[in-house]
């Protein structure tokens, strides 16, 4: 029997500059992606807030993927916009308006039927708000969280308080670098060790992503691909799905031991793989678990080999 | 019982500005780090040519590598030179100096002695090169070949010539992209595939190495990652010595199936990350069998999960 899952962060509305087409208020923010991406394999309660003008197509979509929106807030006002546009090559991408809207004043709370969550991820918001949620959801045996340059550079003392009660740190390799002040990654998840987590993840993108874990002392390095895909359509939210196949699947598991957690890893390479092959939640949409399943069996002939002595 | 390997490709002094520190003169040339890779697990007789100025020191490490020196010309002049300076990330280098000196004349002539290798590796030399090598080892059971931009850009007709002989391509990212036209690199290696080649290994510096291999109609991908190393001290070489000892493994197993393709890969990947452990070939210079044994036990830990069904 999979956990429960409770999900924070920023359901967004999305305009993507992509190949010189726009996409125009396509369903954006970390907790859409990781929602959905962790709905595959386990129970998963959102708590985000939108705007009037959200429209009811994703909310449906959200809620025919299985998650709980209880704790969607639908607040006077907008929903959280950003737009953005991507170089030709998929690698960079400008930021080219954000308006916070109804997300500036949220203020995250958990209806009493999320509070005996077994796994919390705090997705990318300020971390004062991810402490109040933290605190409440005493029941949670997996702390997760994600964070940004912005909270990184600005918010650094409060970061810190909460890493201090974090089992597990999900980042991308720059921000990884900048709250470690350590270029190299070993040495950066060290570093970040050091603040209270024994298990950080930094994403590389289409380098894949590394796991450092300390487990009874010892500690433990794997390295995930990431898919080699012949058509990218669009990166976004990839990172967010990567984490809400990860935590989904651990969730799954409901353990959180080595294996499990290198299982998890897989998972979120897999489900960030279909992310990228549609505009932001088109591919997502409509991903089955045959083919989950398949491009799982796929990432593992990727990377195995018969072990042989020298 | 291992088969030989012979190589073509440069041998140089290196002058490196690493961080601030200027070390002259030290052992370079793609051929180097290739020769005593492959060593470290094969028989191997190296082609290439060296000045009157080349010290009797590096002569005498390459050949108590193992390495077959009948066919290290020297020549009357200086030795082929190369001065570059990297980023204090070691993420990029700017070519200050580049002397060809007795490269630039260079006509490579096998020592009859060579010529029955079962296996050719092409270095990155002027495709008329490698091509007038590859009609002096016509024992070869595989060919493999390195190039580089310059070639790329400037003799394609004659690289393709040599490409349609050739098994197998070892090439960075950058240079994929260029010789195939596709940015997405499985796309890339597809067009590569139809030059010729039916084994394409990309290189991608700390992001680790990608294979695509066509065997029997069948195209199969496999991912190695680079070893996360807390200490990177220089970079140079450490694609040459992934080629070395990927050639040094397949000459090692004997054969080249889809198996020691893969075994070879970790081969290359483990020897690549002790190059970067000192300057030039200082580690190489070092490194035990049992240190490599160790560390290729590491790797396979690194990525190595139970596979299960979700």
């Amino acid at each position: 029997m999979a956990l429960g899952v409770v999900v924070v962060g920023s359901v967004a509305l999305d305009t993507l500059e992509l190949r010189g087409h726009v996409h125009p208020d396509v369903l954006g923010g970390s907790a859409s992606f990781f929602s959905v991406a962790a709905s595959l394999f386990a129970p998963v309660r959102l708590v985000a807030v939108v705007g009037e003008d959200f429209p009811e197509p994703h909310r449906a979509y959200l809620a025919e993927r299985g998650v709980d929106l209880a704790g969607l807030e639908r607040a006077p006002g907008r929903t959280f916009r950003w737009r953005g546009r991507y170089s030709d090559d998929l690698q960079s991408r400008t930021s080219l308006d954000t308006q916070l809207n109804v997300f500036a004043d949220f203020r995250p709370q958990l209806p009493a039927a999320y509070r005996d969550a077994e796994l919390l991820f705090l997705g990318n918001i300020h971390p004062a708000l991810q402490l109040e949620v933290l605190d409440q959801v005493r029941s949670a045996r997996l702390v997760a969280l994600d964070t940004m340059n912005f909270w990184i550079g600005g918010e650094l003392a409060a970061l810190k308080k909460v890493l201090r009660r974090v089992d597990t740190v999900i980042l991308n390799d720059e921000e990884a670098r900048q709250l470690s002040g350590e270029h190299n990654l070993p040495r950066a998840a060290r570093a970040i060790h050091a603040l209270g987590p024994r298990t950080i993840i930094v994403k590389r993108g289409d380098a894949g992503a590394l796991l450092f874990y300390w487990h009874d002392g010892k500690q433990g390095v794997f390295a995930a691909p990431a898919y080699p895909l012949e058509e990218v359509v669009d990166p976004t939210g990839a990172g967010d799905t990567f984490a809400g196949g990860f935590i989904g699947s651990l969730a799954r598991s409901a353990a959180f031991d080595a294996g499990a957690i290198r299982r998890a890893m897989f998972h979120g390479s897999v489900l960030a793989s279909f992310c990228v092959e549609g505009i932001a939640h088109d591919r997502l949409r409509t991903v089955t678990m045959t083919e989950i399943e398949a491009r799982y069996a796929a990432f593992c002939d990727l990377t195995h080999f018969e072990t042989l002595r020298l």
